[in-house]
């Protein structure tokens, strides 16, 4: 185990209905003027945007409502959202939605305060040194972002998918309600579950330091995940399934398994990126296409965690019978494991390819995931 | 999966050599002039004390020494540090050694700002409303203390062991520094496996509702405690090890296992709370006493849970052969599991009983904990 430190403020509230308290929270913080942020008119018709503003007007706090984000958000949205926070001279920002919300609204929490482009913060022309306080209500579980400090947002101009990090974007509050779920579609479902998994997995393989402890509590997640998805998508009802894969995905990027690992990379996330900064795939589906190919080009320089991998959470042996028994779960369950399946062909894949090498960089992988690499791993993925 | 709040805004800082940084941390929180609580002088002796002062003074803060708190923290302790800590005006307190020390640095955080005997705070007659800022630099790892709002101090001449727990008691930073730890002695090395064990299990075992993958991350710290322990006995210098089992025992008691589960009651403190009362014994010790005569007398009561335990810690089957399993291991690892070896006699129990009718009113397990139970349960640990 290295040193570490281990330090998350958010305030996390898990349960029903809690997001009718979402107006004192921002009270209680300070708040008196509020962005909010959320996607499609969904939530004005399902009754969420009411409950929320009805919290907030009940607490003096005025908003102005920012709609529109979409899923794998842009960097184009956070520009005009940050133009609105400064016109209306909001003191705080409340994402209503899921992980594109929230991390749009990180985007947007420290683009506010900085004086030049907010894309700068993003490929380190300029550090991240104030930032809004952050709320949130999420209504997906999977990216971990309600108790973290990172953003991820596509550059469409460049098709760069970059990320920001900074102890300034922990939400204060984020409030995870299983009942709002319910709605989810199976689709963005199996993606979420590819997610959790991918966070899970990145830092389990890769690791150069990888504590028992920490193993062990990866592989309570996954499995955790696994069960869960099943029961849910049985009965997408079952608040406390949904309650339970909620927690599962805060924990995986909360920093509680991350801690005292060290030397680790994410070379799924650098590669799934690529994908959907190129093509518009839901980036869980994009990383149940890529893990299975990953694992295989990678698993000889790590035997013996894979070994453990399989026995553990498939009760399998060997690493290439745990492989295969993931991407046979995701088969099962309805996440993509072949690049044909997302639209992608082998005459896509120097598109690709040229996009990965800035990935590569960004991502402090270039030296292993060199294109000859790459090209094996997608073409292991085809 | 019940409802949770999970909010843990104490900053970990795990690793080698971070006392050295104390007084930073301090600096950046405001203080000014800090109480610097401490147990024997062993820490002057080993140059723990300079190495913290030395780094209060770099950064301009005062400091004034209370020294001799003992295992089990006594209430008449902590009121003279009170005493002391108001007359010299300090605006924090400073934590230097294990459990007890931090324990009782959080009755004199909270003590200090309140008008009246801090033991009213203990047993309900005034509400903990403020608390001065808690720092702790740990030497021990066992209690959990360094990441969560409670503490437990004995009031000797009542001869009670009765807790506080506020949010306000949540370190602002604790530095858990592993090689600090080489000294402790083998017996507290295997009385802290103990400790950790019983916070795991209070609630796997008692939980009215216990989600699989609260249950999964309990299994993951009980099988590291008992990986780890093994480790430290050959080797007390293995830091990695150290470092991981401090994890554990943080983990255990800081929310994350207990988020989302209920209706658990913490039994065999309350009934181990009779024995450190009344004979002083360490609290470790006599949890790994109280813990397999509890099980035996409680295994009927949630089967499926036990059979669990058995299989998944111990890799055996049955509900009876998972207890003796941790028995043996207690056996193994020298630390006591018997009545008998703490120099407690069935002459004994009529005084243990009658401690601990308080305790089952405090602990608000009375109804389940008669009497009549709790001579069971006591007999079943002669």
């Amino acid at each position: 185990m290295q040193d570490f430190t281990f330090h998350n403020p958010t305030r996390l509230e898990l349960g029903t209905g809690k997001e009718a308290a979402i107006g004192q929270h921002l009270a209680e913080h300070g708040a008196r003027k509020v962005l909010l942020v959320h996607g499609s008119d969904r939530i004005k018709a399902d009754g969420l945007y009411d409950t929320v503003t009805r919290s907030l007007a009940a607490h003096g706090i005025g908003f102005v409502a920012f709609g529109g984000i979409v899923s794998n958000p842009v960097i184009s949205s956070v520009r005009e959202a940050i133009a609105v926070a400064r016109r209306e001279q909001v003191d705080a920002v409340l994402a209503v939605g899921g992980g594109s919300v929230l991390d749009s609204v990180k985007a947007i929490a420290a683009g506010v305060p900085h004086e030049g482009d907010v894309w700068e913060l993003f490929i380190g022309q300029a550090p991240l040194t104030r930032a809004l306080p952050i709320f949130a209500v999420l209504t997906l579980a999977a990216t971990g972002s309600e108790m973290n400090g990172g953003a991820v947002v596509t550059n469409e101009a460049t098709k760069e998918k970059f990320a920001i990090q900074s102890p300034l974007l922990h939400p204060r509050v984020s409030v995870v309600s299983p009942a709002l779920m319910r709605t989810v579609s199976r689709d963005y479902l199996v993606y979420s579950a590819a997610d959790v998994i991918a966070h899970c997995i990145e830092g389990y393989f890769t690791a150069t330091v990888q504590p028992h402890l920490q193993s062990r509590l990866v592989e309570s997640l996954i499995a955790t995940v696994i069960e869960t998805t099943g029961t849910l998508l049985d009965d997408p009802a079952d608040d406390a399934a949904r309650a339970e894969f909620a927690w599962a995905a805060t924990l995986a990027l909360n920093g509680t398994v991350y801690a005292g690992t060290g030397g680790y990379g994410y070379p799924n996330h650098m590669i799934e990126h690529a994908l959907s900064a190129l093509f518009n795939v839901p980036h869980g589906a994009g990383l149940s296409v890529v893990m299975p190919a990953w694992m295989t080009w990678y698993h000889g320089r790590n035997p013996a965690q894979f070994e453990r991998f399989a026995r553990h959470v498939f009760g399998v042996e060997g690493a290439e019978a745990g492989i295969a028994a993931l991407r046979a779960w995701f088969d099962r369950i309805g996440t993509p494991t072949r690049l044909g399946q997302l639209g992608i062909t082998e005459a896509d894949l120097p598109a690709i390819l040229d996009n990965l090498q800035g990935n590569a960089r960004w991502f402090g992988l270039a030296e292993t995931y060199t294109p000859e690499a790459l090209g094996e791993i997608l073409t292991l993925a085809l």
